[in-house]
Formats: C-alpha cells, structure tokens, sequence
C-alpha cells in the first residue's frame, strides 16, 4: 500500500492510500480520516460511498464530515467509484464508465474490471483492519446520490455488518430510472432478475434493515426524476421498516446540501455505533 | 451581474455571481453566502480572500465557512484572485499571474488588469452594498496564504474598515520572501518603497491595527520558509499589538487546515461583527 498523502485535520490525520486491488485488477486510491482517538486503539468507522463523477476525493473535501468524526470519534473511509486507468473500460457520458461503479460486479464485457460490490464490501474492509486502528465490530456506512444507493444496498444484503445506515439523495429505485437500467443492461446484461439484488426499493420491499435508518433529500434536487424517492417511500412504509425519511425544502443535489446535513448524519451514526 | 448559480445552503443560499469589472476591465466571478437572516436585513459581512492557484471556489467548496456563518447570522464574500481570461497577462508559475493577484493595483506591463486592491477593497464591496441585505459598517475580513497577506494588509491599511481580522497560514514578509519578491518586482517594479504598503510586517511596524486579531499557521506548513511568520511575530510583540498567533501542531498549508480551524475565526469574527 503507497501513502499518496497525510494531512493534519481537526486533530487527527486525512490520509490518501492507493493499492493493488485484486478485485478490480487495477490500482485503487482511497481516503481515510482517523481521529485523534485512533492512536489509542481501535475506532468505530463510517463509510462514505460517493456518486456519479466522483472519485475518493469529492467527499473527502467537500462534505465537512471529518469535523464531526473528530468529534465522535469515528473514522471515515472514502473509496472511489469505479476503477480507473488505461485498459479500464469507459463509456462517454458522465453517468456510465469510471467514475461510475454502481456499486456491482459486473459480469458482462468489456466491463471486467468493475468489481466495485466485492471491493467495497469485501476486499477494502480487510484491507483497512490489517493496517489501521479500525474496530470491524462497529461499522456504519452513508453515500451520496448513486453513493446513496451503495449505501443502501450494502446495508439491506449485508445484514449485520453495518449497525446504522444513511444516504443523502440516493438513487433508490434503479431498475425504474435513467439512472440504473442502462448501467445495469451494459453491467450485467439484459436479465433483470440480475438487477434486483441492486435496487434499495426493491431490497426494501424483500428484506428491510435491521437498525436505524436515515435519509434526507432536497425538494429542488435537479436530479429528483431519477432518484425513485417515492417508490422507495412507499416500499418503507409497507414494510413498516423503522427510519426516519427527510425532504428538505429548497436543497438540491450538489455537496451544498450534503455538507448542510452531514452533522445530523455523523451523530445518527454515532448513536449507533457507540451504543 | 450574472447569477452563475444558487445552492441553499445550511438554510440559508450560497451564490455565484459575475459581472464586468471596472477596476480589473474583465469579467470576475465572485461566491456570495447568504445566511438566513438576510431575508428580513442587512447582516454583517466576512471577506475571505484565498491563496494562490485560487479561484472564488476553493475556499466556498473547502473551507467549512457557510456552517458557522449560518450560525452567527453572517454573509461570506469569496472573491476570485485575479482577473482571467483572455487577453490578461499569465506566467508559466503557479504563484504568478492568474490566480495570483497578490491582492494590489499593478503598474507595470503587460499587468495592467491586476488591480485586485481596488477591486476587493473598493468596487466590489460597493456593487454588494447596492445588491445584496449587507451591512457595511458591519465588515471584518479573513484570508488563506496569499488571501492572509490580502486580508492583514487591507485591514491595517483601512482603517476602520473591518472590525476584525485573521488569517490561515497568511504571507506576512512577501518583500523578503520568494512569495513576493519576483511577484512586486514584475507587478509593482523594482522600487522597492513601492512594495512596503504590500507587506504585512512592515505595515504592522508603522500602524498596526486597531482591533482584534487572529493569525493561525501550521507547524508543519510546507511552505514555512516563504511565509515570514517569524518577522510578522517579532513585529506584533515589537508593537504591542492586540491579538493572537497560534502556531498549529502538526498542521500543514492545506484546506484541512484551513477548515479544522475555521470555527475559531468565524466565531472571532462574529464576535466583533455582532458587538
């Protein structure tokens, strides 16, 4: 694993990691802030899966979330959306290719490399336990837009795992959206039984979340067409899935809106993962 | 002026605006941070200059600022560092050209629209008043590396101006440091009288400022040896001069820097601003 780099932030250390991933083939780059209370042992970890067009970085320096970890405690993990580099299969448009994972393993060519599920639920995990002061036990995960709907699927088909989880604006109903059935016909071929295991509303509707849920999206996001927030609404209320859903007036989609409600989501999380 | 964009924002709206420059004879581009508040009136304001290879974003998208601003009920100005586009003289270097006004009026060819000190101190300050819910006689200015020597400079050299200042990692000795010498001898020329109104330190030695002051700077600040924080210090202690100077263990020149202390200086700020 190369250091990329090491920034004091709020008392603890933001740091840029790149490694060998054996589940994308290519070299991954990641973010993680570690509190000052990570030089005593182990710490509690939030991850933070981003969106479209995002890499580790994004997050990392826009969403001010390092300033209420520091003040809980907990490590955040920024890993980046897709893999990257030459031989790495791209598309033209923003919204497909690198920088747009999806948070799947794709089983369809020339997109090999895209084995963003096993990276992010698997082969980072381990990675990061073996190198630093990081608690396995206490796990929480949130996202941003498609990061929302990382963070959503991750937490409904990994029972367990995350004690808490997130999303700001997610992309919740992806089978149904310009946001998903492209990706997914190209990711993982034109069976849209492949798909499901890859949509929150329907995983919400099958199996639900065993812990406390949270998610907030603006009124004027640009993007509310193709985030499928109603039907993943009604799927939480038929099941009487315990969480609390915001609309907040007025917010859009960009990290202006995600850095207004990052505290309430780092101390959500914090609930839960000190409790 | 242009509305470039309008993002809500902590609950309050965060703006990008442009407009044809007299000072600079360009186009400039500004970030403006509303609070709530400015909806029933004026509030009071905050200048936060930024550093070199800045334009008005960094700082809105890093820095962390709109969350306390929202708190104290008061605006954010972000200017851009520079004129641009074509037809402004650039320079190979990071630290000269676009990007790196310095904050003064140049003399000399071919940098006729850098004249950034009347822009920031004069003319941007009056198309705000007549624009924006911004209360003038409510004004006090803070800045980054280049923005610090903006921000200590303007405020000794106004006064009365701004009831407050502060600075991250400010330029304080640019007439004795590779941050300024070759940028003054091109911009200002080879007399050196010329570049003393340019130098915090020389400026703390001959007036001072009359108000409370605040300077944090890393002690692992990569570019230590071009700030002249040791002159700045000697001169504060020389004079008497009111105010703080803290240097940060472990920090270095980055925006996790600037963000993990930029609740101190808004609340410094609001302090004076609200008195």
């Amino acid at each position: 694993m190369k250091t990329i780099s090491e920034n004091t932030c709020f008392g603890g250390v933001q740091g840029v990691f790149s490694h060998a991933s054996e589940a994308t083939g290519t070299e991954m780059t990641f973010g993680l802030f570690l509190p000052m209370e990570a030089q005593e042992g182990p710490v509690p970890v939030l991850w933070v899966l981003s969106g479209l067009t995002c890499t580790h970085e994004n997050a990392m320096t826009k969403a001010g979330a390092q300033r209420w970890a520091a003040e809980q405690g907990i490590a955040l993990v920024f890993p980046d959306t897709s893999p990257r580099g030459e031989g790495v299969a791209d598309d033209e448009s923003f919204d497909m290719g690198q920088g747009a994972g999806f948070y799947l393993n794709a089983t369809k060519d020339p997109w090999g490399h895209y084995q963003m599920w096993d990276y992010v639920a698997e082969e980072l995990p381990a990675l990061l336990e073996g190198q630093f002061a990081i608690d396995e036990a206490r796990q929480s995960i949130t996202g941003h837009s498609m990061g929302g709907h990382g963070a959503l699927t991750m937490a409904m088909r990994l029972p367990g795992r995350y004690r808490s989880v997130s999303a700001f604006a997610p992309i919740c109903h992806p089978t149904q959206s310009e946001w998903g059935r492209r990706q997914f016909t190209a990711y993982l071929g034109e069976d849209e039984a492949a798909w499901a295991r890859h949509d929150a509303t329907l995983l919400m509707t099958k199996t639900g979340f065993d812990g406390p849920l949270l998610i907030d999206t603006g009124t004027a996001d640009q993007f509310g067409d193709k985030l499928g927030t109603e039907a993943f609404a009604r799927a939480m209320a038929e099941r009487r899935q315990p969480g609390t859903l915001r609309l907040q007036k007025g917010y859009d989609h960009s990290y202006f809106f995600v850095s207004s409600f990052m505290e309430d989501h780092v101390d959500f999380h914090a609930q839960a993962l000190w409790s």
